[in-house]
């Protein structure tokens, strides 16, 4: 038996960072381990665009969860050790309040009247859910990808309430390159004639448009040289005939075709395109007028930047200026390169 | 007053690489430039995927072609010298027959019952209007993009008549990201309805995913450091509201759409994907049994590649690739490694 993720419902007004509010939104977490006495060893993981709050397997819930390799007794966030909380992003669809809401106001669905989403409304949402535990100050902060930025924000909107931070695959700001991609990929969703302005049915979403989406988000993860290698030119087993010669025929379009499958319809489109957008708008320069001023608010003791080089959306540059920035205000700045990543953290099993 | 392309019609059957044939399909074709007596200064030029034959302005058609800053008197392809000719590639849509001819055994366009087209078959179209124009041995065969692989396949299928070869941004064969890219953008196109499995009314083509298409063509054209200097996080001045969050906000996505826009409608899409079908299926290898036996093939006595270092789609690693297997069999073989290109040899303005 499983059950869902924990609920907490604010009383009343939420402000959101760039304009308009949200009336008693609900924030879906999960937690593992155990607050200590001090308060003291809170860890926060910020996830990327698209897990629920289930990171990790518990007794409520024992299935697998998007990072059940790194959280858990014994694992490196060690569950033995830390009290660990995830966060549903707010204007996300697994348990916290997003476009595919019911506007309490309405009693309707958000779908486009919800307000334009950034990455520190994401993080405010988690703040005010770590102060519903009782908790004053973290331990670490963790987040991928796009949670890597929404741990950004989170330790640049609350510096006292953070001592650590560990960055993966995360950027201080979307480049052009990152922008493009996450905008054709809305683009491909809002060309879909069943996303109708984002007045779709849920049960007949524009998946069309969420599968070309996620063929090109796949084709993000990993660099041209890797596929060379996996791929080839190898023909896909599944190309029976010619009947049809637009049909995938090599297994690298199987690959996708597969996968682009898996993720249709297991993401609401409308909190996609807000999420996806909330992940271009994201700057820390906004946090004091440059980069370097962003950088002077964090009061953090320390520091874990982590990149993989084959990474196009979030590519190594981005790791190293997100690290010499870190560095120049905590002396205990860690970069770590690796050459690839068993484990891709824009690409979760239901990402 | 502008005239179209001369046309050479085949009297009779032309049979496909692979399987079916056309019947008296037409090529056609733009000259610059004279035959000398000897007969040995024509140069022939392959092109990418979408431009059509007039790679140059000329007295018949004073309007600058694709190629207008490298094709005339005293430029790099010196029409004092040589003797140039560029075909449009069979399957498309500017003169040549293509899947939006007319079929003369039906009368109706060909459309999806054209057969599959290769670029051994784009080659051969060439090859019988180089022969149609008397010529035995070309000077050089040039090649840009597809046209470098149809420009192989033209040198490797008919090694006796053509004694030099330049290929730019070409390839032996398309590697699997490429063939994801193209994939991907053939199914944007397949995916909007108005595509109609192909039977789509001529005034009203499936633009939104021709659209879309062409945006994913753009972004495998400069790499993400490039785009990142020339763009940043600038706003888009088209930005003048805030009425639709999904709107073009940054330069970047302004960029992107200005362009989109450009090339909807331009090309036929049944065309297009034909095309962009052959640019994956060819493969050297194919011609011998091994990338080896294919080079072994060829008769060269000089051959140029040029490789940008930026590019994506046909990576630096596949020049290099090109270069040694050319050096194999040929002496004077010379690899370009450019750093950018003020020209892309997959953009060209029709494309």
């Amino acid at each position: 038996m499983t059950s869902g993720p924990r609920t907490y419902t604010l009383a009343g007004r939420f402000d959101m960072y760039r304009a308009g509010h949200l009336d008693s939104p609900v924030f879906a977490y999960e937690t593992w381990g155990e607050l200590n006495d001090a308060q003291d060893n809170a860890v926060l993981i910020f996830s990327g665009l698209s897990p629920s709050a289930h990171a990790a397997s518990s007794a409520d819930d024992p299935t697998p969860g998007w990072w059940e390799e790194m959280i858990g007794s014994g694992l490196p966030v060690d569950t033995n050790r830390f009290f660990v909380i995830s966060v549903n992003s707010l204007g996300s669809c697994f348990g916290s309040t997003g476009p595919a809401s019911i506007d309490p106001n309405t009693g309707k669905r958000y779908r486009l009247s919800f307000p334009v989403l950034t990455l520190e409304d994401v993080a405010e949402a988690a703040h005010r859910v770590v102060g519903h535990l009782g908790i004053e100050c973290l331990h670490t902060v963790v987040g991928c990808s796009m949670g890597g930025m929404s741990g950004l924000a989170y330790c640049v909107r609350h510096p006292e309430s953070v001592r650590r931070f560990v960055t993966i695959s995360g950027a201080t700001r979307a480049l052009p390159y990152a922008i493009a991609v996450r905008s054709l990929q809305r683009e491909m969703i809002r060309s879909d004639s069943k996303w109708n302005n984002g007045n779709y049915d849920p049960a007949d979403p524009p998946i069309t448009g969420q599968r070309l989406a996620r063929k090109l988000g796949m084709m993000t993860y990993r660099s041209a040289e890797e596929w060379a290698q996996r791929f080839g030119r190898e023909r896909s087993t599944d190309h029976a005939s010619d009947d049809d010669q637009f049909v995938a025929e090599f297994s690298i379009e199987s690959y996708l075709e597969n996968h682009g499958i898996k993720f249709s319809g297991a993401f609401d489109a409308n909190c996609y395109l807000y999420l996806s957008r909330a992940s271009d708008l994201f700057d820390l320069a906004e946090h004091g007028g440059s980069l370097e001023a962003g950088f002077k608010r964090l009061q953090l003791d320390r520091v874990l930047v982590i990149g993989v080089r084959t990474d196009v959306l979030f590519p190594l540059v981005q790791q190293r200026e997100l690290a010499e920035g870190m560095a120049s205000v905590c002396d205990d700045t860690q970069l770590v390169e690796l050459d690839c990543a068993l484990f891709f953290p824009h690409h979760f099993p239901t990402a």
